[in-house]
Order: structure tokens, then sequence, then C-alpha cells
């Protein structure tokens, strides 16, 4: 149960006349903002970077982010999460109408924005969580994704002959695997959404004599 | 240098005379490969299986595991090279050559039985040491798969117009993610080899209008 104090302050619609606490409040959310943002740039600078290198990034306080982010794990969960749910902002924006290929082209092409963006601390979170937690903190982009095949599939321009977690999985991979790439320098950032496109659309799309599903 | 004692023994031709010296051996390398047969199953049964868990999975003190591998990460690393290694041998013996998109087919579904077989342990390596570690050790895999789709991208049967790393990596991922999705449950083991192929196989495949290599 939270105390009397703190609900005071929770439902406080002036929070002028408690100065002090509502601007420490304020100063806390700028932290831990200023933290997260800090995070992929640390980690694009060194792929190991440590609890104190993204505190000097962040130019807070170790002791500070301490208080924000118990573990290194936990700071870049929340990292991730911020920086997936920026991108889901972006992906909000990219229209789905019209016909399915070109619709998961364009898909394809603002995912790779934020992916090769964010690939650093993407890597950082693949050491540091189970591969089952990050596929789960994608959801939501997995879900306009979901729902863009389906109505491909619906009208005949993908393929039924698979299960949709497939499909799904396999755009998951092929883009995680272009980030990688990336990463080793063996692929260049600007080709990656036309090689991810060149091979999702053919094993996307229906077969040859196979029926739709409707 | 090795000192003078143990190069008699390295040279030795009838090991009997010198017989606990070279029992001790024998016994060393039946420990050693007691331990990194042990190590899969020690993590198909536990995913988070432990150094101690794998000295009894194998029934040998822990002590004696530590003599032959320092850490836990060694010790992964020397059980999926054993594994790779072993499924070399394996997928040596599948035929390569006629069609090209024939011929892929029956290295994926190879391929498959090997990485399944081997998932749990792939899963500890994939938490213990970098991506690229785990892709250099699946180099012969590679050079197997790279071999086969230059030989179908001169045929005219693969595609040219996507560097052949890039063909390999989409392989390399998707293999993985099967493997990533089986653990989780979402998808049966058996169903997988078909999964694999029916993207894969579109995907390298020469696209329609677009002229072979040669």
């Amino acid at each position: 149960m939270p105390n009397g104090k703190s609900m005071a302050g929770a439902g406080e619609q002036k929070p002028v006349r408690r100065g002090k606490t509502a601007n420490q409040r304020a100063d806390a959310q700028r932290n831990r903002a200023r933290i997260l943002a800090a995070a992929p740039d640390a980690f694009r600078k060194d792929p190991d970077a440590s609890v104190a290198d993204i505190a000097a990034e962040a130019g807070i306080g170790r002791m500070t982010l301490y208080g924000h982010f118990k573990t290194r794990a936990e700071l870049i969960e929340a990292a991730l999460v911020e920086s997936i749910e920026k991108g889901d902002e972006v992906l909000a924006d990219v229209p789905l109408d019209g016909d399915p290929a070109s619709a998961l082209q364009r898909l394809i092409a603002s995912s790779w924005t934020l992916v090769d963006r964010s690939r650093a601390l993407l890597a950082a979170a693949q050491k540091e969580l189970p591969a089952s937690r990050i596929r789960e903190m994608h959801e939501k982009a997995e879900a306009r994704m979901r729902g863009l095949l389906l109505r491909g599939q619906r009208e005949g321009a993908f393929r039924s002959d698979l299960p949709l977690t497939w499909l799904l999985t396999t755009a998951h991979v092929v883009m995680n695997g272009a980030a990688e790439e990336a990463r080793a320098g063996r692929l260049e950032p600007d080709d990656a959404p036309w090689f991810i496109q060149a091979v999702l659309l053919p094993a996307f799309a229906r077969p040859p004599g196979v029926e739709t599903a409707s």
C-alpha cells in the first residue's frame, strides 16, 4: 500500500504547491530519460559499455543511475523498451493499405531504419536477455506485420500454406540477421532494406498453383 | 618447449611399456569425451545447466571436469565444436549433385536433424559466446552450402542479384530461427525441414526475368 504522502502527491493536479517534491520528481524523470537516451549511444561507442560508461554518456552520476536501474540488464531492458516504443510511433505512420507486397516493402524499409539505429543496443540486449523476451518486446511491431500478412493472405498475395507465426519468425530473424551483418561490416546498412525485401517477398508470395486461404 | 619426458611419450609407438602414463592419457581422453558427450544432454534437461550439472551427467567429478575446462564458456565452446564436427561427418555424406534446388532440400533436411539434436547446447552457446564466434564454428557446414549455392547460381537455378554472403546469412538465421521456435514449443521439430525449405527455396530461386551469372 502506498503511504498517505505519496498518494496525495500522485493525485496532485497543481504540483506548484509542493514545489520541491514536484521538482525532484521532474528531475528524476529527466534523469531517467537521459539515461535511456544515452544507452544506445554508449553501446554504439562500445558494444560492452558498462553502467559507468552509460552514466558518463548521460552526464549523470553512477549512483544516480543505480537509483533508477538496479542492474545493467534492467537498464538495457528499459532502454530497449523505450527505443521500441519510439519506433512504434514511427511505424504507426507507415501506410499499410493498397497492394500487400508494396505495403510490406514500406514496412520493412521503415523497420530497418529503426533496427539499424538501435542495433548496438539490440546486440547488448541479445547478450543480456533471453531471445524470447526480446521477441516479446517487439509484440506491437509484430502485430502490425501480422495484420498486413493476414490481409495479404486473404487477398491471395501472400501464401497460406505456412503458419503465420513462421512467416513472422522468418521476417524477425532475417531483419536481425541483417543487423548482425551490418555490425560485422559485411553489409552496407543502406543495402539492407533491399536485401531483406529481396528474400522476404518471394518467400512470402503465394507459390504458383497454390489456392488462396478464402 | 615440451620437456623430454612428454616428448618421449608423444612419439611412443607401443605405449604398453609406459603403461600407467598411457593409461592416464587414455583416461583423460575418455573423460574429456564423456564430458563433451554429456553436455548436450545436460542442456536438454536444463537450459541453464551448471558445470556441476554437466559433471554429474557425465558421471565425473567436478574437479576432474575443471582439469579439462577452466570455465563453463570453455566447456560449452568445446562441446559445440565437437557436436559440429560430428555433424560435418554426417553432412559430408549428403549427395549435393544433380538439381541444385533438390540438393538444397537434402542439405537443409540433414542440417536440421543436426541442429535439432544440439539445439539446447546451441542455445546455451548463444548466451555464452558472441554470435560471430558461433557463425565461425559453422564454417565447414557453411562452405558446403556456399559451394552448392555457387553451382546453383552458375547453372541459373539460384539468384545472382544478391551477394552469396547474404544468402548464406539468410539460410543460417532461418535455420536458427526454426530451432528457437522448436525450443519455445511453437514449431513441431518434424515440420521444420519443410518450413525452412518453403521459405528458402523461393527466396533463393532466380527471380523471373533476371539473367543468370554466367
